[in-house]
């Protein structure tokens, strides 16, 4: 059944798997009279781009976008605009063993019993890389939200249990990572300027679309909205956010809603917090099942992936 | 815009206020020949219903649930089932007070900021009984699944802070609770018996639906699957799962993953968990701005919530 | 599968069956602050009602509306509006033959073959009674569009082959109408004041939803926008509508179009034409299968529809 | 707002315009394990493709399919199929004439009222090779459809208003065709060998989502199911469909439903006509607006398109 569409009047259908020829996505409703370019909508991507940072994978991905449609003369025209990036290395040709593997932690066991056949080279869908074609939908939204004047931010707030304050470098840090392994963490996101009254009760409400969008990005296992679970610890008359009378209007003394009250933006800042687990590819024994044989082994699965494992783990 | 509406194949279609005539949904698409009966429907309204436990309210509801579609001789038809709730008590008189102030933690701002235009004399949609018709509604969807083998256990898993261990009363526990004051928690949810493969990335992945539901309900703030945000404090070689070959085929040795991979069952219970902040009625003394002066004031807002929220919290 | 609701921003749910307790529609996503009344919803009602005319049906319907949700002190709110009609003799008894045949011309076989069980006291979800909810829902539409300056209007334009000129009263016509028997015809349509510039290319074209929302009306067999089939018979020279600069802007010299190029309104009169089968009740005698005989049987249809055909037909 | 998407639990999403730099399709809940090629694909894209008779264009279009995702050794994954064509000739330089001008018969005028900006090389979105990405989605769903023994068969049933017989050669008849101008036609379409029961009641019947398939179709102006408008002639006695009972079950003695009995399949043939209108490119002087001095002009209209409006014509 169809799944690989969001939204309703401003609507992205994304489209590819990690070693299919390409990925993209068609950005559905978006106004007419945008100015937009390739350049622009590959500032996102190379955001997106695993780098050589220590904590991130240095696979080298030139993933240049090419907009197909919906686009003339530097501005959208209101109809579909279709965005692709081509995978560059995805005549890969050993796989022999990673065919008969379920690697743990990927969804590869998952594909093969919803769909009874899989494409074994990689994640396929479910990669890290199917989230390109979502970058290139939401640098449009990006593009249109500038316009409005509304910005949205967001950070790394937690690695592998160490908190990262605002303005702290998670490069400066002391992380618990051994070799070959890797690390969960939690992202916080800001979106400022956001008039009240966004928001569409009681399904579609706004927290509800955010924490729908969220946990579908693949590792993404945990949501909140302002306080999220430290709300579950307090009481009433201290959540509760007390109202001022400014000159410009109602303000609140506090943002414990995180921006949303009623499933409706409240005018002030949306605060959404995302855990994202460990990613599964790591560089260590794991114990698995040989599919071939139907029976369990304990072995370091190797594959398209290692380098990168390694790289991610090493510099520790 | 509409936003009312839930689901695609099977589709509950909600509505209805605190302080209407009546609140009510529409179930569509339910498969023909569910043995079904108002009294099958109303064990799960009276669940619902705020009852005389210590940490409830005691608020007098005979919310009777009547069918008024979509069944024929005791089994459902394949068309719309059509159930409401009659509000008993709604032609309350004196709203003078509630009308003048935008009540800290409820939507009375955000409603009136959106539409322009609300119904003060109460929670309107954004009430607790709103729920009436997802509960409704999700009654039938629960006697579907009983069809199908399929098991829904849900139980209290903290109180302000305090942690209840399954198994556990939380009639046992000591709880921080003042007088006059509401304490947030937690719930967790169990689904068990689900066969493998269910959920359509990329979008509409099983939990990035669970996660819109729970979140569109009014109190809740965070949403986990699995280990959640703990998945953030772990290392990859501890959070994978790890495949084990049984005669009955391939299993996990864990479950951090609660159930779901890539966005699809693999056969494990579903463990998702709800935080629910403390509700925002509270029989103290609170800072809000009286609307018709424009100016602060700090005062107790009494009216029809008031002897719930006492009862709520009188008892500790 | 679900299939009872239409419409994206504005959508309505309709529910309900000839023999239950009640039909109804819920709207959602009308804007808040709209003047309504059940007067206003039931005077469209009303012209629903089968009537007592030569033409129509005279059973008697006291169809009268109740509004249960999203209306405060006379004004919409913004949230669902929820409305239902009960009906009044749905506790009919003798229904021992009706249950033994498929009715030709009805949908009976097709919901059985659908739904493997049906509510076999009348037509069901597939009676004209169905439309109720759709008048009520189109009601509030209508009193939106109003406001907008839009008017819809529409007239019987053919009955059983004889054409009705616009100004013509049908019940000064001849029509070859036997006795027992019934006639099909075609209604004509018109929006005015509609402005240039709604419908939304390629799927959700206006001309595409007017089809499908016709379309799904029980007896309509046939659509047209503009001159429809006629254009088939037509030469490009002719039937393109020429532009001609008007003070008040470009305006067209004809409107073979319908007031839809591309999907897209272009500012004239919206013309649509649907056709309607004759009913199936008729009170002669037909060959139909006896279901528990699985036998061929030429009898003429007893039951609760009978006193109204036989009214329908013998005033001619 | 998105009006591209057209399906629920199979969907296509299509994207481009005539001259930009390509045109394609997602097709989204393909299920799993469906062989498919690109030369499958092919097939259908080559009867689109205007060819070399008497009564079709001879533009050259050297549409060339490809697959960019979805498919794994020869079948398809469960996952979007993402298609497209490139179009080969979209650099063309001189269109200070055709920009302005709104063409008679074309969307130029609404696409403009709606969007404000406009591609103004060609059709853009409205033109005909927008319909590329139907047909290659509508491929996938052929193949789908062979798989369950479904077969769907169309043919010209009339041009110019001349009647082409099942059987009968249009290029056999006299057609009533003048130089430089265009013909509309009727389209006649059976979809045999489906089971009874498809359709969802009451707005996603199958004749109307049939309806509004059709309609959304660049030059249809009339649809019509079974007798369609000439249901509006017949008698209820006429029009009704008599059941018979065979061997192998209930069947109907005629079919003038045309398939479908309260919007849902009874086992008969689908039967369903549509009108297009005749392409509104001919090379003939009209009457149109000069839209940089507001002034009425009567002119040929040169540009793009008159080659093939010429061919189109001349061999009359």
């Amino acid at each position: 059944m169809a799944g690989s569409t969001f939204g309703k009047i401003f609507r992205i259908t994304t489209w590819g798997e990690s070693h299919g020829r390409a990925l993209g996505v068609v950005v559905d409703g978006c106004p007419a009279g945008l100015a937009i370019s390739e350049e622009m909508i590959q500032t996102y991507l190379d955001l997106r781009k695993p780098g050589t940072g220590m904590l991130v994978t240095a696979r080298k991905e030139e993933d240049q976008v090419e907009i197909l449609s919906g686009v003339f003369e530097g501005k959208t025209t209101g109809t579909p605009i279709s965005m692709l990036v081509w995978n560059k290395d995805h005549h890969s040709t050993d796989y022999a063993e990673i065919a008969s593997y379920y690697r743990p932690g990927h969804a590869d066991y998952t594909y093969d019993e919803k769909y009874g056949f899989r494409d074994y080279r990689g994640g396929g869908r479910s990669s890290g890389r199917e989230t390109i074609g979502r970058v290139a939908g939401g640098a449009v939204a990006m593009l249109l939200l500038q316009e409005l004047g509304i910005q949205v931010e967001a950070r790394i707030a937690e690695i592998g249990g160490v908190i990262i304050e605002p303005g702290e470098d998670y490069l400066d840090k002391e992380l618990p990572l051994a070799a070959g392994d890797s690390l969960g963490g939690v992202i916080e996101c800001r979106v400022k300027e956001l008039p009240a009254g966004l928001g569409e009760p009681v399904f579609d409400k706004l927290d509800a679309q955010l924490a729908k969008a969220m946990m579908s990005i693949g590792a993404v296992k945990g949501i909140e909205i302002g306080d999220g679970f430290l709300a579950a610890k307090s009481r009433g008359s201290e959540n509760n956010d007390a109202f001022v009378a400014k000159e410009s209007g109602i303000e609140k003394r506090t943002n414990h809603a995180g921006g949303i009250l009623g499933g409706i933006t409240n005018g002030e800042d949306i605060v959404l917090k995302a855990t994202f687990k460990p990613t599964p590819s790591v560089f260590k024994e794991q114990k698995t099942v040989n599919l071939k044989k139907m029976e369990e082994e304990t072995l370091m699965l190797k594959g398209r992936h290692d380098p990168i494992v390694a790289l991610r783990a090493v510099p520790v």
